[in-house]
Parts: structure tokens; sequence; C-alpha cells
């Protein structure tokens, strides 16, 4: 996200309000040393953190544990030219507390398709941004202040 | 794109095909060392590169230009767990030859809001990836080989 470009940024608590409303969002990381997507079904919890719930033998976690992983969301009518975008910026981490595990298995994000070792990882959420479009305007013009 | 993790991989002209499909995908960058990611209007231009249209003064231009990016688009049915999702990874570059520009101001992408001051920014299609998700299955679940 950028500031000062004269679009009506997101409160936290907004942010979130809208990030819980979506199923899906997208894991921004580095991969070989280039930036990486992946579209990840996920849960926010209670504390704003976004888990997701993976196969323990993935690339994926290997390439985001330990690492300052983004997760962003959004919904965007083209037609209108409207909608919002979240974006979670923080560590990520793969769930180890027992308790915490025990409780996510619950409450946690299901598995498109469960695999026999599954592993949930959260990504605190250090910093949340939003954004929000307003009908003809651009999401992205952001000029920089003069 | 994480190989080896038993989906469906898709074929370079086929993710251009789905690409073409869409409105919006996202810029995966970095910015001020962390992970960012930015949704955007685009057009896939004839050489499979994507083009995007932003204020010549964005903070985003300066955040991208010269720099390796991920481009993102997909259509996702959560209901269905189905879905699609294509990754195009190359240097982006504002566009500077005057045809070139000239073409794209013709044919290229519309600024959902036009400023003053817009450059086209060209992402080389060097890594173009792609999958898609069959109902039922997850999109990463991404066991590595034994």
């Amino acid at each position: 996200m950028y500031p000062n470009d004269g679009f009506r940024e997101l409160e936290r608590a907004e942010c979130l309000r809208l990030l819980a409303k979506v199923p899906v969002g997208r894991i921004v990381h580095t991969r070989q040393a280039l930036p990486a997507v992946v579209p990840l079904n996920f849960r926010l919890d209670d504390d704003g953190s976004v888990v997701v719930r993976i196969s323990a033998r993935s690339e994926l976690v290997r390439a985001i544990d330990g690492s300052v992983v983004a997760f962003e969301a959004d919904e965007i009518d083209a037609g209108a030219q409207s909608g919002w975008s979240v974006v979670v910026t923080g560590a990520a981490a793969v769930v180890t507390d027992p308790a915490a595990c025990e409780r996510l298995a619950r409450t946690g994000p299901q598995s498109w398709a469960p695999s026999p070792q599954e592993v949930f990882v959260r990504i605190r959420p250090e910093l949340v941004t939003g954004r929000q479009l307003v009908g003809g305007r651009t999401l992205y013009g952001v000029d920089l202040p003069s």
C-alpha cells in the first residue's frame, strides 16, 4: 500500500472486518530470490493473524516459515471500478504449540484436500493496510505529494 | 508456483489465454525490503507481456521500474473449490519507445482514473506458470517428491 495517493485508507479494524468476509487470499513471498504468490484459503484468527493450513512437506512451508510475508485479499468489481484490497504483512511461522494446534484443528481453516501431515502457518498482523476504491477512481494511481 | 505437487500445471499458451480473460491482477514486488502487492487493471499485450498504466509520479513506478516482479491473476470459486491461478514473472520497465507508447495509448489498458502524467509499464513474460484447481483438491498442498 502506498500512502498519500488521495484514496481512502481503511482503518485496521475495517481491514480485518473485510478480510474476515472472504475465504481466499494470496501469500506473497520470496522464492529462490524471486517474488512469488500463491492463492490459498485461510481463516482470520481472533488476534487478526491469518492462518492457513498446508502440507507439512510442502515447498511453500519451507519458503515462508520464519520469513516476513504479505497476505492479500480483495474484492474488486471491474465493471463498477470499485472494491477493496487489504494486505497483512508480518512474520509467518508454523504453529507448534500443541494447545494452539488443537484449537486451530477445531476452529481454523480446513484444507480443501486434507493430506496426512498438515501444519497451520500463522501470519502475524504486524502491518495491516487497506484501501477502498471508489467507482471511477483508479486504485493505485498513487500520485506522490508535491 | 511449485512443481511436483500433483496438480495440473497449465501450459504457457493456456495461462495466457486465461490471463486475457480477466481485467484485474496483482503486481507482487518488493517495497522497502518487504513483500508488497497491489491490485491493478491490466492488458495482455500480443507478446504475452502484461501492461499496466499508472501515474508517472507514483511510488509504484519507482518501486517496480527495472525490477523483477510477479503478476498474478486468478479466478477461484471457493464454494466449488475450483479455479485457476496464473503468474507472470519478469522484469518490469516503463515503456519509453514513442511508437510503442503511441500504440499502447490506443490499444493498451485505460486508467480507471486518468491522471495528467501516465506511463505504461510492461512486465516481460520471462516465466509464465499456472495451475488449475480441480474441485475438492487443494490448490497448493504441494507435497514434495519423496
